[in-house]
């Protein structure tokens, strides 16, 4: 039997995901919500870990990675699924060793078919998203850009940015204006929109 | 027997949330993804019409009143999943006339009583929401503020907003002044943040 643990944010959709899988006669599902302290999630051993990686609610990046490392270390594979569109989301599930990538918008059979795959420590990728993984690979912003643009995208000012990042205001607006070029952008407001709706933050 | 029409934007969330209704003797569940143009969904006649009014894809502002107004003048109820902190987004779904409201973090036994009460005509309020709905009555913003608000946060410039509206750049300046001091933000881009936060855009 495979143990599956499905993380996600929200209890009727979690329900529904559990009840796509209850008929399959290969798997145990557990389903839990989304905790901001992942290392609880660990203690629930499982074989495959299915959690939905954006949408409000959803782990941010530093609980994705977190969530990511518990489950690594704790050898259950990952599967995360992916809202079309969003590469910057990908990629830093690739980056966290995700295993398994299925569409939201993906029939059951193809989370049926991720996760049978994940459990055999397989990777998995639904080929609808691939498009989007190519895409993941060209992230057009440095770490320090993208450090710059999440204290942004939160509402700080250029004051506190260059507070937090010890760095100079002028050495910030620069960033500021690499990020708007960088992303096609017309100004710092469409950046952060540009950047977002990518996932990139 | 009711008719349900399940729509959602991305197809494995759909299917799960059709999987807790299919054991219901007396629902009859059809689920369609979001269409962007809800003319479609009208011709397929149903009671009671169930809706996600959030999260990357689903129906935006236009597309959710469209939608209401389709099914209201198809005799066809409509009951909204909802985001919990949301405000928003509530009352947009509100003054679009939805008669049932269920938190999409309920468990499968408030939708299936937000159905059966929408199906008879009457309003179902899922009680975890009351108090975003309590918050919803406090729109902070006018009309034309949300205006210039939502252009702002689609990345237009000051000189775009004044184009569109037909006013001068010291009224837009003016507008984003009283949007900044009325979100309580600390400047547009915080603004805009805690704005979409609600669902105010």
């Amino acid at each position: 039997m495979i143990q599956v643990l499905l993380v996600h944010h929200f209890g009727l959709l979690r329900s529904g995901l559990a009840a796509l899988l209850n008929d399959a006669p290969d798997l145990e599902v557990r389903d839990v919500p989304w905790s901001s302290d992942p290392g609880r999630l660990r203690v629930l051993r499982a074989d495959v870990c299915v959690v939905d990686m954006d949408g409000p609610g959803a782990p941010d990046t530093a609980g994705m990675t977190e969530l990511c490392r518990h489950m690594t270390s704790a050898k259950c594979g990952l599967l995360v699924l992916a809202t079309p569109g969003r590469p910057g989301a990908l990629r830093r599930a690739y980056d966290a060793q995700a295993l398994g990538f299925v569409n939201k918008d993906a029939t059951p059979q193809k989370l049926l078919e991720g996760i049978r795959n994940v459990a055999a420590g397989k990777r998995y990728v639904d080929e609808s998203l691939a498009h989007d993984l190519l895409r993941a690979a060209d992230m057009p912003l440095t770490a320090r850009e993208l450090s710059v643009l999440s204290l942004a995208a939160r509402g700080a000012t250029v004051s506190e940015i260059a507070g937090r990042l010890h760095l100079s205001h002028g050495t910030i607006r620069n960033y500021m204006s690499a990020i708007t070029r960088k992303t096609g952008a017309r100004n710092r407001i469409d950046a952060i929109r540009i950047s977002q709706g990518a996932g990139w933050v």
